[in-house]
């Protein structure tokens, strides 16, 4: 069902097919996170219009509201939230890490309680790829052991052979056709780490491969430089997804060095904030100078918001608190990481990506800005 | 510019046509309330696909934020909102009562403080003509004195007065053709002081007549008495409107009884809150039973959440503070009371309109449940 086509590269830059059994996603792609199944404050109707084909949802959040069960009940997730595109469930390693109180990680699995009601749950690698049978999404991740920033190499050396470890048991438990599996790197920000980590998990073979446990705290040019050092490393005939990475210029310096798949909770969580990513740069919404400018977020923006609403009624909207302010930036942002997206693929095809990456930084004229 | 033709009766109900600036309406009809230029989480292009063809704002909310004066540099109230059909502005008289603290009325007008950031302000008869007059709506209220209940029969009567006198100077600061004035009987639940009311604004002659001061607490039938008694006296050939009364069976009783607009928040804010209304009554979206419920809200509507969403999907969302989950049960309500109004115009014009009545009582078991 699940297959990932090379189409062309450019440098490193690469575009690509893939099928999925709630249809095709073209690479490089952002997938919109909804965490909850649900993009916060969008509807799977405009999802569509903005051009997602691919949407991630939590094993972690899902297990604990409103259970697998139900949502196996339902039909799996993309039944369940109305939403026929492709879907990912990240495992929830990392949500393990950092919403779970008292949570204990042991050989066998992590043991923690729900930052909800106080709930005591087991994750364990079988377990998870079984939850992720049940929620259903098309690409699925096994559980990992992600580290925080800084991280001691003998910590980040534990929890990567853990997750290699982890890997393997996941793989032996997923038995589905139907849902893609991928491998999740560790090791921290230490090279030889993620190195080991990628011989172990390419070895043992999986349908992509993620870079988890980045973007983290550490600083751009850090993240920067692991993805020079371990994207290359991945076989070609796989898609590669960067992990929770995505101000626009990551996507843009992602993709310079070769990643297929981005997801990052930036443009929905700014969306409801009120900051607009344009091609101009980023914009403040509640700022005072957008008190009566009667232009759009993003002149040349072709999204329902840009195409409809003034700065000055998105402040107003915002000013009075109301919901449609935050749906219509969070909209906004979403189209603009689309087009962005959209817009290196074509430059990829047509063997211009470092026309299209200088041109995008020149627009943008502050680098903090993007 | 506007102008009301009544198209056919059946008993007291009636059946119209409002030529407005910005498009027909069809009356009966239900006017969705955006209180501060924006009917709550809810976009203009979904209040299209609603059906909606007039929408309320509030000259008492617009006037502190963002002020009259940005609504009138951004071309007006639908170009503010992105709203090409018809609007209407409520003068904030009732907001004034219930909302400003150290409210004090005199023969010129009221003065009050923001409840916002406590700023202070005057309202007169002829500056909220004015006010309105830069906002822009296409249908525009004069202050008035709203009681609220219980009221004593002096009070009423003197706030009935003043409300006459001020509708007469409101009339006199009244100059636009493209924006008619409707004039807003008061005289809390004496019916006599409602006659005069009638009376007096009648002689004076407004484009439309308005009920005010009613569903401020008191027992419905109460409240379907008064509109026996006053709608009767109103002139056959304008538009009457009854202000702030909806729940569906309002709407259906107001019908019954000649009524021909009508304006509430409770679908959008019983929306937000989770509760629908359904063809076979009310739907609260929290309950248990809804959690592996996966059916729609209501099994015959063809509304977009009924369509794509279970009540399992729409209480998870609730449960778990999602936004999506207000916008679909808020863009089912408002599509409901759409349905019930264009329903009870079709009946009309079939002279029908009993036999709908009977019809939606039977359906809705419960009284108190509709």
């Amino acid at each position: 069902m699940f297959n990932f086509k090379l189409i062309c590269k450019d440098g490193e830059a690469r575009a690509g097919e893939m099928a999925t059994a709630h249809g095709t996603v073209l690479t490089p792609t952002f997938i919109p996170v909804g965490t909850q199944a649900t993009v916060k404050t969008i509807s799977p109707m405009e999802l569509r219009k903005i051009g997602a084909q691919i949407v991630l949802s939590n094993t972690y959040h899902l297990a604990l509201r409103p259970g697998a069960a139900v949502i196996k009940a339902a039909g799996g997730l993309h039944q369940f939230m109305g939403w026929d595109g492709a879907t990912l469930t990240d495992s929830g390693g990392y949500q393990l890490m950092s919403l779970a109180p008292l949570c204990k990680i042991s050989e066998k699995g992590v043991g923690f309680q729900s930052h909800f009601d106080g709930r005591r749950y087991f994750f364990t690698p079988e377990n998870v790829i079984e939850l992720q049978g049940e929620i259903g999404a098309d690409l699925i991740m096994p559980l990992d052991e992600c580290c925080s920033y800084p991280c001691e190499h003998d910590q980040a050396k534990r929890a990567m052979e853990l997750t290699c470890r982890w890997a393997e048991r996941s793989k032996k438990a997923h038995h589905s056709n139907a849902q893609a599996l991928f491998g999740i790197i560790q090791g921290g920000l230490y090279p030889e780490l993620r190195v080991e980590c990628i011989k172990n998990l390419t070895s043992l073979g999986f349908d992509g491969y993620a870079l988890g446990g980045i973007s983290v705290g550490e600083a751009k040019i850090l993240t920067y430089e692991l993805l020079n050092e371990c994207l290359s490393l991945l076989p070609e005939d796989k898609p590669r997804y960067v992990m929770g990475m995505g101000t626009p210029l990551d996507l843009l310096e992602g993709v310079k060095r070769g990643a297929d798949m981005f997801d990052c909770i930036l443009p929905t969580r700014y969306g409801r904030n009120g900051t607009a990513w344009t091609s101009s740069g980023k914009v403040i919404v509640r700022n005072a100078e957008n008190v009566s400018l009667f232009i759009p977020l993003d002149e040349s923006c072709e999204c329902y918001t840009c195409r409809h609403f003034t700065r000055a009624y998105l402040r107003h909207l915002f000013s009075v608190n109301e919901i449609l302010g935050m749906s219509l930036v969070t909209y906004h942002n979403l189209f603009f990481y689309m087009s962005l997206m959209a817009g290196m693929r074509e430059a990829i095809v047509k063997g211009k990506f470092q026309e299209f990456y200088n041109e995008f930084l020149i627009k943008n004229k502050e680098v903090e800005n993007v």
